[in-house]
């Protein structure tokens, strides 16, 4: 079965990062650790001059070292780039979900969906009418693909997504476990002048999310009132994130956990959104902004920059006001004192 | 079967709206469309002059324009208010998520379980015991209707909606994707001045929700330690909303994403809470309040008014503050500029 | 069956408490209840004079009072420690959510995962190949317990919790509706230069949640990039937090609703961290902290005490700053004054 884990010598290792070995092939690595562990079957890495040092206190089973590295006591393996050679050894040891072929025979699939040969459709997954699972797509348990729903090739669904009606997702993305996509917009107006009660208003639209997105756990993407909430090529979102409805996300762009995105709001490409952020509703945001954690965007904000704050500042003057306002009891203090001496100075004019 | 899609021709629309067509009555609209869009089967809305103008650009398939509105190119239905009507057509074109009536073969109901004839159970739902589903009761898959749970009549459980035990939900309600009613609310107690482990305070009460109420996706609402956790008639809550043990929220309340209301905390009828508010523990909301965005209301707020700010301030005064704060860096300036003058004064005097 | 709900009468709870009745022994008490209910079959407590004077007016069934409270008219038993002995009443209504021991003919267990004998597992649970389900464990509907997943003794998963992979959770811990745990962390590197697409970091870690620990409903704690993110014994979170990849957490620390602990960071033992706080990436926090909500620790803080604020500060001067800055209207009429005196000064003297 694929997901088998697997185990490696250190000399396969060597042989697929293309290194230089320094201690027995024969040594098995289990997996990768970091810096810091001690377990005997963890390959680790460390760069620097002091991570170097540090490394040589512990009983990992190897470390993957620069060539102009010291001799180290530990099994190592010399590189062109440490870090970046353990990037590829976290590929080797990745292992997908345990996921089946084909249909599990307690998954419940539409005689109206169209499912590819090569997809996935897990344990008790539910495929209504309509919609559509392209090839390679792996679909895990209690994952819920509703109703005109078209999933792209070689997209992952983790267990316990919930995808309403009409949401498009790309090739190659990912949606993790517990995402809501295409649940209604937050939107109600009062019955009449009276405000006896609030009046749903209706939300008929979808959700577009383009190739290469990944959408993180527990994260809610509200479809559209009419058309699409589209999320372009490349997006990612990290857990608890709120997408409200109409709004759309530019390519590339990556936001943090437990930031919000308003209703009807457009956010550029390429933009790196930090956690807790809220864009209010009906902004506009352009390209290549970076906002540190927690800032507000409540109005239009175009221009490239890195920015913090309520509003979003220039981070630059923005910590130079967050700086201010934790001195203002010695600006309070200054103040006094001013105005005590002035006081004195006007009794000495007069 | 009810939830098939449909088309309209845009005469039958005309029709409908009680509006005057100008264009064939034989064009197919497969679905009502943003402002913008260049969908040939799509139909929209414009009201004022400058989107009247900006969807002659478009290829939109028709429009609802007001009685007065310039003859366009595109096919038109002129109405009374076209907004309301948009309103209208998007009812039209609401479709629910697809579920058969009565209970699907893979759900798991309790023989003590009460279940209405037209109610409709989905697949792979659980309802335990004691639970009693009301008239026209829709339960969609995966969906966990907890024991002692009532749900009255016209209720919408979307899929893998949580409620654990004793939840009461009022007639014509939703609870979307992914909430989760009735956890435990979150108590503890050391177990003695050592500290050495904390205690967790049994929470045995349940959730009470009205009717006409909305709960959001991925939403949670704890159940009361004892007695119940109350949401009034036609409360609204949007996405990821967290609402703690004891707390009561009053008819007619809406709150945005991603807020937080404290245990036993008690809001008020007819408020409109922004999005990532915090409403701390034991604090008392009256009626006809509005808090903008991230306000924290940290003790009791009574006066019906808009506020903004940590703490809440009326808006007036909060955007002052908030605008002052930015011109910290001018006011530290100006303070700097007096003390060298008044030090300059000083000298000429003495 | 173990969850049938029971009654008590009042001599029962009386003894069972080991307090003094005044009324009758045969009344049936059904629920504990809050202060202010008019329960006939509920009991509630009152502690103080102000307490015990106000429950007068209800009607509530009986009530748990002070040896030396004056004598209501309602029925009441006298204890040593009201508030103390409504928690014990409280365990005394508790009921388990229902569920069978054994596994249930619907869950879907891999025959190379491990369940203990008197384990019980839910409809609909997903157990996959590796997982080890330890004694007594209860494992409830529609719970992923994903490979190599380890749950040891007396553990609680409620429904539609989700362990994605190599997930090991202690003796008689708690995970709520909709938690998932082992997502994959955030980290994403530019492909190139050029920047055309960003590359998913592998994340092949999991995550280690110690004895008596607490996982609140729809909280997120992301799988390491290698190794662990660890949660120590007795650590508590609330509903919606997010604990980022590669992070630890230190034992009997609790956390409030909606916060989030970025990647890399480590938060020290015994820490109470209050709702929508933000613990930044790679900071390290030492032991006894308390952080009132909002605050945002962005470099480490390893002094014990009590914080609030951006950044993290005593809570004396954070309340003293925020104060100051809701004068920042005062402050700077304040300014202007003494700028126009200033010159009016500076007029006189030359």
């Amino acid at each position: 079965m694929e997901t088998t884990p697997r185990t490696w010598t250190l000399g396969e290792i060597a042989n697929l990062l293309g290194g230089t070995l320094s201690g027995s092939p024969e040594i098995v690595i289990s997996r990768p650790v970091p810096a810091g562990s001690n377990d005997s079957h963890g390959i680790t890495f460390a760069e620097t001059s002091e991570y170097l040092q540090k490394i040589e206190t512990t009983s990992v089973g190897a470390v993957l070292v620069p060539h102009d590295a010291p001799k180290l006591m530990l099994p190592t393996i010399s590189v062109d780039r440490p870090r970046e050679a353990f990037g590829r050894l976290l590929a080797m040891f990745q292992r997908p979900l345990p996921i089946e072929h084909g249909i599990h025979p307690t998954a419940v699939v539409s005689p109206l969906a169209e499912v590819a040969a090569t997809a996935s459709i897990g344990a008790y997954a539910v495929i209504e009418q309509g919609a559509v699972i392209g090839e390679g797509t792996r679909v895990y348990p209690f994952a819920y693909i509703g109703e005109d729903c078209v999933l792209g090739a070689d997209v992952t669904i983790f267990p316990h997504a919930v995808l309403y009606q009409s949401v498009q997702i790309g090739d190659h993305s990912i949606v993790h476990a517990g995402a809501v996509l295409g649940a209604d917009g937050f939107g109600f107006v009062w019955d009449s002048p009276k405000r006896s009660r609030r009046i749903k208003v209706p939300q008929v639209g979808g959700v577009a999310i383009g190739a290469y997105a990944e959408i993180g756990a527990l994260t809610a993407v509200d479809r559209a009132t009419a058309g699409d909430t589209v999320l372009e090529t490349g997006v990612k979102l990290d857990n608890l994130v709120q997408i409200g409805h109409n709004s759309s996300i530019g390519e590339h762009t990556v936001i943090a956990g437990q930031t919000a995105v308003g209703g009807s709001a457009t956010v550029g490409k390429r933009n790196e959104i930090g956690g807790q952020v809220a864009v209010s509703d009906h902004v506009v945001m352009g390209n290549d902004i970076y906002l540190a954690g927690r800032t507000g965007v409540a109005k239009d904000l175009m221009e490239p920059g890195v920015y913090w704050g309520v509003p979003a500042t220039p981070i630059v003057t923005a910590k130079r006001v967050n700086s201010l306002t934790y001195k203002l009891p010695d600006l309070n203090r200054r103040l006094r004192e001013l105005e005590a001496k002035l006081a004195d100075l006007e009794g000495k004019i007069q």
